[in-house]
């Protein structure tokens, strides 16, 4: 699920008689997790589930002007991939709602199709279900995946759990996804996978929103703050010819990246073993400032403010 | 999940490699069917859970000039209920994306998740996650629901096990819904669970396209046909009035009434035991002639073609 406003997702959090025991991660976190009732074992003995549910926009997520539908199809699912990657989960099934111009005929579906089954085929994650409607007077697309995981082996990782003293790592590098890459990026979930079988991980999400505003909802949600290392971050080659790179990588968002902090001897553990093509970079240290702040070239540490993207301004 | 257009919906289900296993039910239902594997018996010894996905679009679905945010709320919940009563599960839970105005501030949002939140509590089914995003330029409003159920003892019922000789019920009464009732109705979740306590059903939908439109899918789906008596239609009261309350209660469509085929023996035993406000009315008869088939007033037996309310038309 995405982060867009905060403050406002906060009334639709205000839920009454939520049995914990049945929904141990509700509202807040990449997704939601239903542990389903085992009736030969009573409540809290099941088998758990976790969803998410993410709607893209033309105009917003996405432009038809120049993203072809294979692109639009392929991106709703590798954005509900990255919420599964984001949580250490392994990709189950997903729904697919469209809402579409009247425009559109079979030609437009096919096409649209063909991008989401890409996405289903590479991460083994089957299309079961999906709704089709038009709009009555308008050329508005909208897309609406939603899609079920399950744990790992290990619980799902949660956004809530860094501790001071955790290093905090991102893989692949930052910035400019704008560009194209957000078209077209391969979402996590081989890596997440990979590295917490290799070490127990403290908190994650994925990096939707960009660096400083998904840093910023690790550290409120865990009560820490945290400093980073600004010669440490990884600048995506995208951004390098850019007015200004460094800016770009902190909050440019839809990098679809895996942020993550972890113990500091895991840490070292997990980079030594490391040997994936996705590089793993570690970008800086939990405080127990409850701010966000960053270290910058210079040396002179400054405080830092979420300035992501946020699909809500 | 709604029917749309099916052949276009034809265009989602072509999927490789499903593993029936793990997928009872797919495409073409009123929801999806997944069995989690446990880990402890095997792939198919594990819990099954059910999804289904509706996008309401305004203008389609919904007129904001109209309706109010509270009844919107309540009616994307309300629909995707109906489809767990179609099936007759258990909702677990559900999940809700909106893609909003550029006008709507938290004000409006509150209005939409108190209408949310209504059917959420009438029918113990929490809010656990959502996504919350803007139109860039638009003043179009989307909303999709994701909703799980379980199976409530009995395996779900499905759309294609009708057989001939069977009998042809329905819930409540047809028609007019777009009058009002289509903002405020009841979800035949907990009639469906009794029925099904009671008495073996061998087929069975929401109406949600109309009665000749979503009989004729049943009628498809199980490879049969069907007679209907034109002088059993309960006809609701809301049409009486119009000009043509027969063809409203055959074709209207949004009645989220249950539409059910069982044997002729546990039709009589129903029948005899059913004392609840909501009545059970039997319609027809389930055919051989792979044809829907309408004997109206006078006597006279003609072909009945599916017309109810197509939302991509």
């Amino acid at each position: 699920m995405s982060n867009g406003e905060d403050i406002i997702t906060g009334w639709f959090a205000r839920q009454r008689n939520l049995p914990a025991c049945d929904f141990p991660i509700g509202i807040g976190d990449d997704m939601a997790e239903i542990r389903l009732a085992d009736s030969r074992k009573g409540c809290c003995a099941g088998v758990s589930v976790l969803i998410t549910t993410d709607m893209l926009l033309d105009g917003v997520h996405f432009d038809l002007k120049t993203a072809t539908l294979e692109q639009v199809g392929y991106k709703a699912m590798a954005a509900s991939l990255s919420d599964c990657a984001a949580m250490a989960t392994i990709p189950v099934a997903a729904v697919v709602s469209v809402g579409l111009p009247i425009s559109f005929g079979q030609a437009q579906l096919k096409e649209l199709h063909s991008g989401i089954i890409a996405a289903c085929d590479k991460f083994n994650c089957p299309l079961i279900g999906g709704d089709i409607t038009k709009w009555a007077d308008a050329s508005k697309f909208a897309i609406n995946v939603a899609m079920l995981s399950r744990p790992a082996g290990n619980p799902p990782v949660r956004r809530n759990g860094a501790k001071v003293g955790d290093a905090i790592c991102v893989t692949g590098s930052l910035g400019g996804a704008l560009l194209g890459k957000h078209l077209n990026f391969v979402p996590r979930v081989k890596e997440a996978l990979k590295i917490t079988s290799l070490v127990k991980l403290n908190s994650m999400m994925d990096i939707s929103d960009g660096l400083t505003s998904d840093l910023n909802r690790i550290c409120s949600q865990s009560r820490v703050g945290a400093i980073i290392d600004a010669n440490s971050i990884p600048i995506s080659p995208d951004v390098k010819t850019t007015p200004d790179p460094f800016f770009a990588a902190l909050n440019d968002g839809e990098d679809f990246e895996l942020l993550f902090t972890l113990a500091e001897d895991n840490c070292g553990r997990l980079l030594k073993q490391w040997n994936d093509s996705v590089p793993i970079t570690r970008i800086g240290t939990v405080t127990d400032t409850g701010k966000m702040q960053i270290k910058m070239p210079d040396g002179k540490i400054t405080d830092l403010k979420p300035s992501g993207y946020d699909h809500l301004k």
